[in-house]
């Protein structure tokens, strides 16, 4: 028996939804729709779509509250369920503002089985505090709370996923426990940016790709023309060798790729870096992670 | 008080010789004192000299044994300490099959102050064994034993140093180990091929340096137009944001590169990554890892 783990059930075909969200929330929510409906238009066999970070709010932090709503009684989440429930099709949903029962702001990603199900929730684990003099300063945890777990989760009939937002991707850690839990694929819906984008955004995606051999999914929003906060674009998929799959430019679009078992069984064979790890000098993070789907 | 370390202690100007290694151990010797000497010529004011994988040594399996010697009275140890000391320059000394006090043979990098002292030895942890069928095949645990511990060391007056070898790049905790210990550059002797050079290189010295904002010093051996295994060359220095600074071609060269603690500093404050780590979802490998400098 192959001790090489394959966490990819079968060819996933996926669209990433890559638009920008302006003021009214509403009107946001039903540009995920929109784009959702009209990728199934144009791809009617489609598993997996997923969204990008922030997609029914400003991307600000005195923003977050204001949009912000309870889970799963909110109009998002209701929203989301329902089209993947309509539609027969999983949903990565992005992220957006929660209002936690204990009054608090997070930022949220839930995913969505194709019955419409909640089978994931990510709360934003690492917060966004950066300031680069003179170029970007951002501080998140100035109105949002932080998450305490790493996610993992499963799609029927898809495979095991990884669930990480955005700033998430610069802590090697929770790839690291998704794909030594199983996972073949992270996905990390995130809004780098102008400053940022450039420099990091490719260079983590490819990072955490090697390191666990697993496809890496980065969903981002579109740069939004009369918006304050740019984000960068370029969502993309990034296969287990590293190499980049699929890449969007900066404008609203949607991009497909095909998730493939056999390059990641292909990877992990050649190179069979999950049989050689040297857990008797480091400790395997994995094994005492607190990490969950919900 | 800054939390932010900052681990070089002052610009280094350091060359990375790249050269490859013929079957005639001696001859292999004094190539290395060779370019050495060479760039020292070409810049006095060196501080920092970097050799190959596998120097003195073709690099196969059915031969590490018979070019290996013990430490510290084998002639390459003293070569290059007696260099080292002669010149007042600080060298690490890419890697060469020691001969154990046990009977087994390792892959071993040593590395000296300018004084000429021995003060860090490495063996390489992960033993490259690996089959991408029709392509690369190469099992180095079929004649060498592996290290036990991650390598961190100090050299006098430069900074602190994480230390290991070629394939121990593509496992993420060595340099999370080190830069947690202080180490602000991470460097890594590494002999990839015309297979895996080309796909993963450059790849794996970025990771290391974007998820630990430190410089990563790759040095490895040029191509041999008359040997076996056809190393990928390439030597690079990538600097702590992940762009590359340097990097060499295939054929036997030296390059040179001038490490800024202010750049490092710099990318540490304004994404002060050090300071965000959530210990309490996932445990720090660095506190409880096998490490030393010796």
């Amino acid at each position: 028996m192959s001790l090489i783990m394959t966490a990819i059930a079968k060819n996933i075909k996926v669209a990433l939804l890559q638009f920008y969200a302006g003021a009214n929330k509403a009107e946001n929510i039903k540009k995920a729709t929109d784009f959702a409906t009209k990728a199934l238009k144009q791809h009617p066999d489609l598993d997996l779509l997923v969204l990008p970070e922030c997609f029914n709010s400003p991307y600000a932090v005195d923003q977050f509250r204001k949009y912000s709503e309870s889970i799963p009684d909110g109009e998002t989440t209701k929203a989301l369920s329902q089209f993947a429930k309509e539609h027969g099709v999983n949903v990565i949903g992005g992220s957006f503002p929660e209002l936690g029962d204990d009054g608090n702001v997070y930022n949220t990603s839930l995913s969505f089985d194709k019955t419409g199900k909640i089978v994931a929730k990510h709360r934003k684990v690492h917060l966004f505090d950066i300031d680069i003099p003179g170029k970007m300063t951002f501080k998140e945890s100035s109105s949002l709370h932080s998450g305490n777990k790493a996610t993992v989760f499963d799609l029927p009939g898809l495979g095991r996923f990884g669930l990480a937002i955005c700033y998430d991707i610069r802590f090697p850690e929770l790839a690291m426990i998704a794909s030594r839990s199983g996972a073949g694929i992270m996905c990390y819906p995130g809004a780098f940016n102008t400053v940022t984008g450039p420099r990091f955004w490719t260079k983590f995606g490819v990072a955490r790709a090697i390191d666990n051999q697993a496809y890496v999914i980065l969903c981002s929003p579109a740069r939004n023309p009369n918006g304050g906060y740019q984000a960068y674009g370029h969502s993309m998929v990034v296969d287990p060798n590293g190499d980049v799959v699929v890449e969007a430019g900066h404008n609203e679009q949607i991009v497909y790729a095909e998730l493939d078992p056999s390059v990641e069984k292909d990877a992990r064979t050649a190179i069979p870096l999950s049989t050689q790890r040297r857990f008797d000098i480091y400790h395997d993070v994995s094994v005492d992670a607190k990490k969950g789907a919900l």
